[in-house]
């Protein structure tokens, strides 16, 4: 049975203080054929999430677009999503803060996209898992011909985070050491690649075994398990200028202990949360509640540093776009390369989703649509 | 009456895991001829202060050299021993963590240093407000002979603490907005020039209203007053990419949300626990327990970096002499240059650090012997 949703974002938007033209492009604005989107009907259960028919507007507002999807990207954060720990998400939801399609419609004569154009689209608060969507121009970067669509919407999430963690918070360096957690995911494959971008860095990182072979393909110089990486990392007497944690909790003390006098700390989300057990979380994001003492930086000469794409996109969208503009033109020098793990159809949505948070891939798991 | 104190460190080395040799060159081996010294003798009393003789080594133990002294410099953290906010200092005990002279003595054949050189020194735990040190090599600085003494020590504390916070803590890069606090004291003084070697960085900075103008010719942008600076700012809606607080406490707090979306906060002291009224103080740089939230940091893409001069010479004595070393070469091409406030005789140092506690200063104050 096919379900119709008619879906409205509320919370959300006012706490990431949103712009009022994305806001109202989820909005129904007037009736069109419906799409198909992968919805989220209750949060803290996998098996509440399908592909269900949505309304969407049949005009765009001033400054949105309309897009038809091709390919989505799968992140950590849908999966927060389905264990309800972005709270603010009321369902039900379209999952989904990626997507590369064809612009099919405009609001106003702004020249900057035109009808066939293909747009790239990140919204950090979700709603792009669908055939169609409208959306602000602000959340969409147009796509150099020369880059395939499965490398462009990699680029999106997974690389303008390891972009600003390496060179905006952090200050990357000639001759560097770093380490990075979950290496073998979409962030820890980009990182890799970027910070091979300068010279003599050394890159150490965090995965399975399995994956060893596969993120030193990707230039990692030691892969370290989760299980032992202190351990072996005190034995071998090796310190870093820079670690990147995406685990949060316990393992942000553990990270801070690694650092070098003047190293940096960066930290971009709490994946630790995330268990297959795990229901409704009432706290976004609980394991980033730990507290730093001002001291104790100050007598280690250490820098730590928080980074969060989507208020960075509601706050300060231009950095958002010089960042990506320097990104394509990195892919097309030949200096990064997004590695795509596997690529599902709409329908397997929930198992795709399922695949990253049990950390099952290596780079990017995409959607089809 | 001249008083003969034997002094002996404590504690402090320990802490700071000094190397031996330092440590060693501060306890008395051989009696030689007694030296002048400027000491504390009961912390908490600004007239517990006096100028005695102090016996110091006959000889030097292997990486010492034997520096007679020509000037010094005071800095904040003179004026933290007094009141006893550093608990780890026990009376009696020198004051001065840097001065400039010649070498007389040397321990070894080591070809680094040789008779009648001149030497830059910093020690982070202190004793050099005497008119002969006996010092560990790696405290020590060759000084380039083009550079005058006044000048060449006073690019030690202030010029290495703005360095390090501008160019390693944060990132200062193009057109950044920085707000430096205490922007007439040394750090704020060496801060504004070394900020100024960037292209088109503007400056802001709180001090008093009397020093408006002086910081003006230094090359801040816009001097604002403690009182009314956070208002200010709000009123004209500035937000910066790089903050450097030297105050702690509450301070930490607005400097923060000064900040605009990946900017850098550098925490470089607790100023604001010295006051006229204020004696023993139990914990050391009590405000500086001041507790961040990882969330907040995440959320708003911010970084919080601490920076002591002191542990990172103990830890990374290397990074200390490679910034030295691009600090005199800056000066040597004219990008830098210190501002020298006063010069007081010896027996006045006791002035000359209440001089530094009141903020009655602009730029470096010095001590000669």
């Amino acid at each position: 049975m096919i379900k119709l949703f008619k879906i409205r974002f509320h919370g959300l938007q006012r706490k990431l203080r949103l712009s009022r033209s994305f806001t109202s492009a989820t909005i129904v604005q007037h009736e069109s054929k419906p799409v198909r989107a992968l919805i989220m009907k209750s949060v803290g259960c996998w098996k509440e999430i399908e592909v269900s028919q949505l309304q969407i507007p049949a005009f765009c507002a001033k400054n949105q677009i309309k897009v038809s999807v091709d390919l989505c990207g799968v992140n950590f954060a849908d999966v927060y999503n389905v264990q309800g720990i972005l709270s603010e998400r009321k369902p039900p939801f379209v999952f989904g803060l990626e997507c590369i399609g064809r612009v099919i419609d405009k609001g106003n004569d702004d020249p900057s996209f035109k009808i066939g154009d293909r747009v790239a689209c990140y919204s950090p608060e979700g709603g792009l898992f669908q055939e169609t969507v409208v959306i602000s121009k602000e959340n969409c970067f147009a796509v150099p011909e020369q880059i395939p669509s499965e490398d462009a919407v990699s680029l999106l999430a997974n690389y303008l985070t390891a972009y600003f963690s390496l060179f905006h918070s952090a200050n990357l360096c000639e001759s560097y050491s770093i380490l990075i957690h979950s290496i073998a995911g979409g962030v820890g494959w980009a990182a890799t690649q970027l910070a091979n971008t300068v010279p003599n860095v050394r890159v150490y990182g965090t995965c399975s075994e399995s994956k060893h072979n596969m993120v030193k393909s990707n230039g990692v110089n030691l892969p370290l398990t989760y299980n032992n990486y202190v351990i072996e990392l005190k034995r071998r007497d090796i310190k870093f200028n820079i670690v990147i944690d995406n685990i949060g909790g316990e393992s942000i003390r553990h990270s801070l202990d690694l650092l070098k006098p003047l190293g940096h700390l960066v930290v971009t989300g709490a994946n630790c949360v995330v268990s297959e057990e795990k229901h409704v979380v009432e706290n976004a994001l609980k394991s980033l509640n730990y507290n730093i003492e001002m001291r104790t930086l100050v007598c280690d000469n250490k820098s730590i540093s928080g980074l969060h794409l989507g208020t960075l996109l509601a706050k300060s969208p231009q950095t958002i776009h010089d960042a990506m503009k320097n990104l394509f033109q990195l892919y097309l020098d030949g200096k990064v390369k997004p590695h795509i793990d596997s690529i599902w159809p709409l329908n397997k949505g929930a198992e795709a989703i399922k695949f990253l948070a049990d950390r099952k891939n290596v780079g990017k798991v995409l959607l089809s649509l």
